[in-house]
């Protein structure tokens, strides 16, 4: 079986983006890994830290090679001004997207098999004038997809959003039947493809609480919810009735069921976060290439000290590696 | 110490309440309990189940003894017509207000410290033609209570509610300022006199998700949360500023708290159903008398089968008991 490539951007340089890149990286993972980020930074960074590795510059990205504890191949992108830990410095903006754009390109010439990403700043960006409203709308962007699906993942859980970041007010009108039946598509073929699921069980919540109690508490189960599923049936996709969100997950339709399809963010990621929080993964649905990232912002309070936990960033290297696997 | 007086209230006859009821009264507790309802479908019950129990039928309400295992003192209240398991029958719907209207006055009257509720099926009631909402409201209106706040509580977790039963379409005009500052005031009352809590931390979780991301995601915690947070500061009432829902149950604020006032019925109780489901207790706050209730339906369907458990019974029976105790 061939080694997964893996490439890693850097993130926001001031944030523990290279801290918990640098600890991660003291790890044995069998994939071919290289960072997208300033090599400079990552070594004084590492400095900092009072970790010894040896920082590669790696001038072709295509022979990246096994990665070896310690060892870090970088594809050197240079930040564009000085880097002060815990400061945003709006200079380094530019830079920040630089990296994307870098991983994104070399996973569409088929370079690397997947971006994981470290957390940026997303109002620094937009302060310095780059539209930006996070990595995953990006990605979409770069990879024309019009339909991607956040997929949120731990030891206990896989929770799929149907809306994702936008104030609740906003969310009954924001989901509708097509968009469900689109969102079922991704998420049935990427869970036959990501994870080598034969025919995927998607448990949907209901928006309303008690799933709307048949009526008398929302209309939107009845109107939008129930007939998209309708429309997956017919197309051989497994979609539940919807659950009432309170008991779902330890529920007998939860527990035997691939991913949970929640309608709203604070609907189905408080259950996964406490069930696991510091080794959740953030995957996308529905790009070409597998993308997947650390659930931790870029806590600017901890960076340089040493006390940023490099597990979610483990966790979302390895659930590369396993989509990877999959998909091979 | 005195032992505390505990009014059980048998619920739909047709639903698991007797069931949940002839078997949590086999265990030994520490409290006078009296049973509001028919002695004779207790009794019936019992034998289906093959339980061995001694009814005994309680003719003055204040003469309530400690109870002792098996032994079941009911203020017999007769069903208005047979009673199939599982078969719901709307000719004993007024059976069940009776049972309801029976506990609260003598409750009124100072013979109990406190009511546990068996559950009820809603719409049978309805259908009855008498409007029925729920127990939480049908005791507010008993004792002219305005304002009374559901809460959810198991070993791991406390989780009152700012609306409870509506359309999440109608959840954020729900949520007013003059709202907040009553509800904090109950809850902070509540957790001193029945909780024995000096001075109650309340975690407040934000209406949006990240709590609105300083209004980037929505516009309420700003305008509504935090001038309500103001009011219950200048009165001496600690309350959070709004957390993210997705990570607060493991944030230090969330876990120092006493209690996490979630803004809506999903965003809190998937969480700690997920933690706990079986022996979640719901406790109305804000009534002048302790009631608490399981967290479970009529599940007409495991009537009389033997297979209803008695676990979230017996903890309602216990978090009264816990909190008539700080009461006296």
């Amino acid at each position: 079986m061939s080694l997964p490539r893996i490439v890693i951007t850097a993130g926001e340089p001031a944030g523990i983006g290279p801290d918990v890149i640098v600890k991660a990286l003291q790890s044995d993972i069998t994939a071919r890994i290289a960072v997208v980020g300033d090599a400079d930074l990552l070594k004084r960074r590492a400095n900092m830290l009072g970790i010894a590795c040896d920082i590669q510059k790696l001038d072709i990205p295509s022979e990246v090679s096994a990665h070896v504890p310690n060892r870090i191949q970088v594809l050197h992108t240079p930040c564009l001004d000085d880097v002060v830990p815990g400061t945003l410095n709006i200079a380094n903006a530019r830079y920040v997207i630089t990296t994307l754009e870098r991983s994104a390109s070399l996973a569409q010439d088929g370079v690397f098999d997947a971006i994981v990403t470290a957390p940026v700043q997303k109002s620094i960006i937009n302060d310095s004038g780059i539209p930006f409203s996070g990595h995953t709308e990006f990605f979409a962007d770069f990879f024309r997809c019009e339909d991607v699906v956040m997929l949120l993942t731990n030891q206990k859980f896989k929770v799929a959003l149907a809306t994702t970041h936008l104030p609740l007010r906003d969310v009954p009108n924001a989901i509708s039947k097509d968009g469900l039946c689109k969102q079922f598509r991704i998420i049935h073929r990427s869970f036959c493809e990501l994870y080598g699921v034969e025919k995927p069980r998607i448990a949907m919540l209901g928006l309303n609480p008690h799933a709307g109690e048949g009526g008398h508490l929302g209309k939107e189960e009845l109107d939008t919810l129930i007939p998209a599923r309708d429309v997956a049936l017919s197309e051989d996709i497994d979609v539940s009735l919807p659950l009432p969100a309170d008991t779902a997950f330890v529920s007998e339709a939860g527990k035997c069921a691939d991913v949970i399809l929640a309608m709203y963010h604070d609907q189905g990621l408080p259950v996964l976060k406490t069930a696991g929080f510091g080794h959740s993964v953030n995957v996308t649905l529905g790009l070409p290439i597998i993308r997947t990232s650390v659930d931790h912002g870029t806590a600017l309070e901890l960076a340089a000290s040493g006390k940023a936990s490099e597990g979610s960033l483990l966790a979302a290297i390895n659930e590369a590696i396993v989509c990877a696997h999959h998909q091979a």
